[in-house]
C-alpha cells in the first residue's frame, strides 16, 4: 500500500457535507452563501468551514460569501468528482445491491461497470443494471471496462485472497467494506469503511443521555 | 437533537479496530499485547494507540502490554457494546437487507428486532429473519419491542417526515443513512452515516496517485 500522508482526513470527510448544502442552495437559486450559513447547518464553527473550503483553493468574499457555482466546481475539482472513474464491485451481496443503487455516486463520477461474485447463480444476472461476472475473469474484464476502482463486499474470510487477485489486475484503488486490514499490494491505495465506527459513535452518544458521563 | 460534546470522535471511531485486532489475538491464545503491535497493525503512531485506549480507563503494563481480556472487556464497556440494545429499521430496502445480515452487529449488542416500510408488499415479510411491519405501527411496535434505536434507511427525500414520526416513540437515537440532516427532535441523538465522505478520501487518494499532488 502506498504510505503517502492525505491532507486533513475530517476536513476531506467534511467536503461532501459542504457539497450537499451549497447544491441545495443553488437549486433554490442563490447565487452566494457564507461560511457562516453552512456552519450554522453543520453545526460547525465558522473558521473551521472557511479553513476547509480552503483546501479546494477557494476564498470567500467579504459580505457577499462564496460563489456557489465556483465553490461546488471548486470541490469537485478538488475531489475529483469531475471525472468519470469506472468501478467494479467485487462480492454481488445485499451490500453490493445496496450500493448500486445509491443515487449519489452516479453525481459524484463512480461509475459501476461490473459485479462479480464466485457463486454460479449470480454469474449472468444483474444488480441495478450492472451485470454480474464469474470473479474468474476479474483481470480482463477489468481492463476491457477500464476500470480503477474495486469495491470490496465479499464475506471477510475471502478478503485477502480477492485483494490479492485485485493485485493482479489494473486496478488502482481498493475501497474495502470488509472489516479486515488488507495486506494491499503496492501502487494500489486502500480506503476501510468500517460501519462498527458508526455505531460506536452512536453508542457513546446514547451512553452520554444516561445519568453516567464519560470521563476524558 | 442534544448538543453536548463527545470526546475525540476520532479516538472512537478507533475503537472498534483495536477491538478487533485484540479479538483475533485473543483467539490466538495470547493474553498480553503490546500498544506498538496493535500500532504497526493499524499503521499508527503507538503513542495515539496508548492515549486512545486511555479514554477506556485501561493502562498497559511495562513490558507485558495490555492483558486482552481486560482489555476487550474495558472498550466494550466503555462504548457500551457489553449491553444489548434493540433497534429497529426503518426502510426495508437492500440497505437493511446488509445491515441486518451483517453478523458483526451482532457481537456488539445491535439486536434487530423489527424492520418497517410503507410498502404493503413488504409488509408480512421479513429480512435476515428480522420481521417487517407496516410504518402505521412504528409507536406501539417500538414500545412492546423495548427498541431505543431507530436505522434510518429511507429515501432521503421522505427522511424529515420519518425522524418527526421517530420522534412519538420511545426512541433515543437514530442512525441515519440517508444523506439529509435531519432537525432532531429533543432528547434524541443522531449519528449521520455518510457513505460519500468514504469514497471523497479514496477520490483523493486515487487523485495522489497521479503527478499532480494535493497541496494544502
Amino acid at each position: 500500500m502506498l504510505r503517502q500522508k492525505i491532507p486533513a482526513t475530517p476536513s476531506i470527510r467534511r467536503l461532501p457535507f459542504y457539497l450537499h448544502i451549497i447544491k441545495n442552495v443553488q437549486s433554490e437559486g442563490y447565487e452566494f452563501i457564507s461560511g457562516t450559513v453552512i456552519a450554522q447547518e453543520l453545526d460547525l464553527e465558522p473558521i473551521q468551514v472557511r479553513k476547509d473550503l480552503a483546501i479546494t483553493g477557494i476564498v470567500g468574499k467579504p459580505k457577499k460569501g462564496y460563489p456557489v457555482a465556483a465553490l461546488i466546481a471548486a470541490i469537485e475539482h478538488f475531489l475529483g468528482w469531475d471525472t468519470k472513474r469506472n468501478a467494479v464491485i467485487i462480492g454481488a451481496g445485499n451490500l453490493a445491491t445496496a450500493l448500486t443503487g445509491y443515487q449519489e455516486f452516479k453525481f459524484h463520477g463512480l461509475n459501476f461497470v461490473a459485479a462479480f461474485d464466485t457463486d454460479r447463480r449470480k454469474v449472468g444476472s444483474s444488480i441495478h443494471g450492472v451485470p454480474v461476472f464469474s470473479l474468474d475473469t476479474l483481470k480482463e474484464q477489468v481492463h476491457a471496462l477500464k476500470a480503477t476502482i474495486a469495491i470490496l463486499t465479499v464475506p471477510s474470510a475471502h478478503a485477502q485472497e480477492t485483494a490479492d487477485k485485485i493485485a493482479e489486475t489494473d486496478i488502482k484503488a481498493i475501497w474495502n467494506f470488509t472489516n479486515v486490514k488488507l495486506k494491499a499490494p503496492k501502487g494500489i491505495v486502500c480506503q476501510r469503511e468500517d460501519l462498527t465506527s458508526g455505531y460506536a459513535m452512536l453508542s457513546i452518544m446514547l451512553n452520554n443521555l444516561k445519568p453516567h458521563r464519560v470521563k476524558r
